[in-house]
């Protein structure tokens, strides 16, 4: 059985984009992303092709694939739901390495694999799959609150279906922190 | 609201792998196809990247964007289909530029973006997005058969939700005719 939904279009905002801190996996934020084909200039995320590793284990670690988690897009509601749920204050995309933190977009971690994402007149990003929690941004998160227990496991639970998307970049250009985004939904079915 | 279906796997086969003719669109029955992570070498829907068209109507024409139609795969069991539809005896990939024809998965058009085709122990293709038919594909078809009348326009309607997928390449390999061919769907939602 086939169900299908046509495509559509939302209107959302990038709150901010993040790059690199130089240190583990956090990002800071910055004004704008000036983004390539290959991703963010200088991130180790960064790449045509990237090896695979624990995310993909249908290939040998290692083994040199398509990169399709070129950009980290994470939403601040779907960020607040997080930290409800561990009941700390707050959860920063930066402290989880976000390169781009969207406001306006219910389950947006939801957004199906093919939605385009129209930064103003200049780059989109193409989502190609949600993102899973992973145990290093539970640890992340652990640091900052070294006083609440069980954080670095309760983190993979409580941002399941709420850790964002990954995107590759469907055409370069720049991201600007506070600008317009249009979501382009395609159509979709469940197979 | 958000339903989820699991991931699944399927089996399929490769019943023939085809590469470009060297004349319009057209493409011919090989033993294997060679495959990078651009595509099919001398194909010229090979490359990381390619030129918006018709199909990309938010781009300017012309505008360099990611190449998300590497490579063509279509059903047998959907051909058959078009066919019927059209009341002609066959329709070959090879008249429409296929790269590869798959057996055995129902609704074969409607496989999801992110769906991985595993080619025995080496190449993998990402689906990225379902096929929309078009004119030249419907010229092709017509041309086979001067004497039906139609078929030119008919075909995109005939064909719509039966004219394939197009995929990338996610890891480079050979992909050989008459190969079993594992089909990985992705978890899947309505958003």
């Amino acid at each position: 059985m086939v169900e299908i939904t046509a495509r559509k279009k939302l209107e959302a905002r990038a709150l901010a984009v993040l790059t690199p801190a130089g240190e583990g996996f956090r990002t800071k934020p910055v004004k704008a992303l000036d983004l390539s084909f290959e991703g963010i200039a200088d991130d180790s995320h960064a790449g045509w092709t990237r090896a695979a590793d624990a995310r993909t284990p249908w290939y040998k670690r290692g083994t040199d694939i398509r990169n399709v988690r070129q950009i980290s897009l994470v939403s601040v509601e779907d960020l607040a739901a997080i930290s409800e749920a561990l009941d700390v204050p707050t959860i920063a995309a930066a402290w989880i390495g976000a390169n781009v933190v969207v406001q306006g977009v219910e389950n947006f971690s939801y957004l199906p694999a093919g939605t385009l994402l129209f930064f103003g007149e200049a780059c989109v990003l193409r989502i190609e799959e949600q993102n899973a929690p992973c145990r290093q941004a539970g640890r992340a998160v652990q640091d900052r609150y070294p006083d609440v227990e069980g954080l670095e496991t309760g983190f993979a639970k409580a941002a399941k279906g709420l850790r964002g998307v990954v995107a590759s970049v469907d055409r370069p250009g720049l991201a600007r922190a506070g600008e317009a985004i249009s979501v382009h939904v395609p159509a979709q079915w469940i197979y």
